[in-house]
């Protein structure tokens, strides 16, 4: 809007009540300022509202947040039209924890990452890369905290653990937690649906630490992005092979080294450190600056939602040359003589 | 590669030679200075070798020059394994002539425009809109031009017209001059390939100024690129009229407007204005400025091969955010309290 | 302030009270945001507090707004002490109309730029700059305009003209209007202060439109700003002739041109065309858009208070070097090998 | 030059010749492209020359590299006119180290950036804050480099140490050696002319390393630039506190930090660290990086010779508006209505 744009706002179909509610909030605004409220318009609806917009010529620019999977059809569609897109998709954010960390800022915050939110942020932390001197260090603050975590209302304050979304959410939980235990994962905390009526009723899952016999990130457990809080955890002995891991994955979202050496950090920040969109240091992965460009690479679909240069999305690019003389040279200094 | 990319180049199939003269004298600059040759890669060949590269996640981004059939069929190729795409693609470009014009600066540029390079440019102009005041002499004095053209050997000093690039790119200029014929269009110059033995044998053909009964913008002679020197006019009576059937093609390459008052360049540059990604003024269509963004919108892809911002299309996004303290606040200010 | 800098506020002597409202105001603000007042402070005086604030190496920058003498002297005294100054001294403003131009609107905006806050804008339009052609007709409806002005009290809605500022400067209007007489300069509308008791006693003084024998620029008449509502006009047969005179006055704030002609635009914003720090086309020398950079060039000192680069004179400038490796390579790549 | 400017150089009257030919070899350069020579003019001289550059309004910006006392008159002379200065004066630049740092990166860098060059350059290192956990081991691993120094011809390889310039700077470096015995500060190495008749001759000093018995800052052998390889120590027990000695002295060119932790950079590089125009970490003072800012801040008088933003201060700068309407609109929305 602030380039000039109208928009229409497609949101989940989960979450059809919140939007309705939140486009009457913009649409009462903005009429009351004299412009209409359909500026900023919204329709709800499924999977034929989403084709219907990635489809339209009408809508020069598609914005989409979601799965790779319908990421992917999404960018394809648009393509189709020569329309322009903004892809977030999957995120699969690495911490990775040196041994001149400060483990008293670290733990709580990959804690914050791994377990915030019950873990259904694009920016949750989803892989935990310990040096080995302070992994079973680590291991077992964390494991503290995860011990503690009592699930409950998080309208109630204090609560540090909610439900997830759906009860398809709480499947691919359980499908996920299926595998580690197919492939002999070590599960250290969690693992489990909540016994309590209430809690399962609600959707609400134990935060899990796994500790995966192999740390090969082409392995299905880290290459994919499960949606809820599971943290799977691997002990690394250099900086440059915690780098290899991390960027390994098709995803490129955001990640986090816990150092206190300007060494690491000059790895890390370089250009053979960390390949992703959103690169923190002594900062969860879930720490992105407001100001900052926010996306991810890669897999994650290159998409930049803030930052200085993200409003050069939304806009027609044309280079103007005017010419002020009485003559118009041709260009490449072509001589193209039509006297005769 | 000033952005540090290796690269690798699959030219047209119909140049490889040039393509490996090319690549050679690049190699020995390289080798000269102790960078490997292959650091500026060249793969000749024909539709597989583009294919393996559009599929090959080996390459990052891919740079695409040449049809929207198959810039559509490469973008979305490419967007299938998320990788990153410019593409510069059709140009269908007008010129624009108001009454004010200095018709001995227009004149000469249009015909450049469209007889120059055999019509075999991107940004060769295909669309010529004339004010009804201006129209009869504007036609009158390009047709003078086009009456002495001479094709030759591009290769000798002053020759204007060279040939086509491929018989196949005759047969296309043929099909669209049928079509012409086939809607009446009335054709003032050229519209026949040359019967000397010579030229025919070597792909010349006669540039040519239709003016279609119609010029309703979705017609398929307008919204359509024919890659030869075919020129098709028409006649508006106001500067609104004319940007509406500038802007109403799928195409958004270059655009060029002939006239001397202030007022219309604003209406011209300006939000209401051409929306190629080149807008030019008393410069013709081809006169894109070497320093300035190159690349068109809409269906030519909105790639943009130079100019201020082109860099950072081919390198790596991050925003990297460093935290200097001895505590680690989490995002957004949430509190996240774990201590029990 | 939005770089983070405290602020001291020294006003003109004349206008004690003002200042201190506003100060209250801002005071509120602040200390109803949780920040003390004091971070905009005032400090109300003559000659003395404005010394003091120039020599204290407290303060860092002092931006001055007034005459070039005192400029001058603020300049030096800043500069013997290694401070930083933002200048904006006198303007000498003028306004050149081509034949092209449309009177409907140059002709009231010059009037407006002349007469506006009775002349006493930085940028008040002072010389006008008449092409022969239309210079006859230009000044016969600009006098009408001047024939009616009626002053009354600004706060009355629909009054164009207020009092002078202070007895003084109706004394340096007066001094300039001598000066116009002894120059035998044509005086053709104003050139007195009102007869009526109530607008003598209240500084009005009647705008002024003079035509001076000569067009040099160096002469005094032309070289002088005088804070007053009094508009030298000149004639002209060419606009280089025009931008000339433009240029020769040791002022450089504002300058307008107005024209309809694409090449009279671009030699008055090119290299060769005015030289002052705001230069408009079909808008009055008064007319700043507030997200440009405003200020001026030449004696108006250079300082630019707005725009996309101001800030940058209100911060400390630092180039920062890390190096994030484990050896110290010297500038230069000097080798500088301490091993014996 | 590249901002269209034509120059004319004043080297320092003790070397003509070098500018001379120098000055000879850019106008071959120039008259073999078609510009003539004077382009980049020369003029040799003394203060005569000095004085007239800075006097003459035909000079429009004059860029000033030496001393404060003769910074300040140029910086003054030129504000008197309205003309724009660069100004790139003494430089008393201090390296502090901390307990963490790497010294077998800190000690050479600090030899280099004291002896280097004997000391002559703007970025020399002339202060030295040593951590007291370090300081005894610094110091004489520093020393052992001051004891193998062997003075020689500077054209000669591997010769690190030339003479001074002017028999002149000898005398300044006596003086101040005189002043550091008369202050008893501890001489540790240094502190004598060569009594080597040719040394002698030729202007070479022993480069020193002084500890005064104060670290006060505001004392004259802290708070002057003397521009000879003498180095003066002190010992710190906090970094606030070093860096608060860093930013007490009038001068504001280059300082540079010692260590490995990430929040030591913090510090020195946030709004609360080093005030200087060149803020190193783990490189030498006088390491700075060609395509940054070059230039001091306070006394250093806050020019900016390279980087960025440097080519804006050789440039003309105007904030053009152009209305490409039919109606003039008064600036701040005025209503100034004409109609009668």
């Amino acid at each position: 809007m602030a380039a000039g744009n109208a928009t229409i706002w497609k949101p989940s179909p989960s979450t059809p009540l919140c939007s309705i509610a939140v486009t009457k909030i913009v649409a009462r605004v903005l009429e009351s300022n004299g412009l209409p409220g359909a500026v900023a318009g919204l329709v709800t609806g499924g999977k034929d509202a989403g084709e219907a917009i990635a489809e339209s010529r009408d809508v020069e620019l598609v914005s989409f947040t979601g799965s790779e999977h319908v990421g992917r059809i999404v960018g394809k569609t648009v393509m189709n039209r020569f329309g322009k897109t903004i892809l977030e998709l999957g995120g699969n954010n690495a911490s990775i924890v040196m041994p001149d960390a400060d483990l008293s800022m670290a733990v709580p915050s990959v804690f914050f990452g791994a377990v915030g939110t019950a873990g259904q942020r694009c920016t949750s932390t989803r892989r935990l890369y310990l040096h080995r001197d302070i992994a079973p260090e680590f291991l077992e603050r964390l494991k503290k905290l995860y011990d503690n975590i009592k699930p409950a209302d998080p309208l109630v304050d204090g609560t540090l653990l909610g439900p997830l979304h759906t009860s398809a959410a709480v499947k691919t939980y359980s499908n996920t937690i299926d595998h580690l235990r197919s492939i002999n994962a070590d599960i250290i905390a969690g693992g489990n649906k909540y016994t309590d009526a209430h809690l399962a009723a609600g959707n609400f899952v134990e935060p899990t630490i796994a500790i995966p016999k192999s740390a090969d990130p082409s392995a299905q457990i880290w290459s994919t992005e499960t949606f809820a809080p599971i943290l799977n955890a691997a002990v690394f002995d250099s900086l440059e092979e915690a780098i290899a891991w991390n960027n390994a994955v098709p995803q490129g979202l955001s990640s986090s080294l816990w150092t206190r050496d300007i060494r690491n950090l000059g790895k890390w920040i370089g250009p053979g450190g960390s390949d992703t969109g959103i690169v923190n240091v002594n900062v969860g992965t879930s720490g992105a600056e407001i100001g900052a460009a926010f996306g991810g690479n890669k897999s994650t679909g290159w998409g930049r939602e803030s930052g200085g240069d993200a409003w050069k999305q939304y806009v027609r690019w044309s280079a103007c040359t005017v010419n002020f003389s009485d003559s118009a040279p041709l260009a490449q200094g072509v001589n193209f003589d039509t006297a005769t």
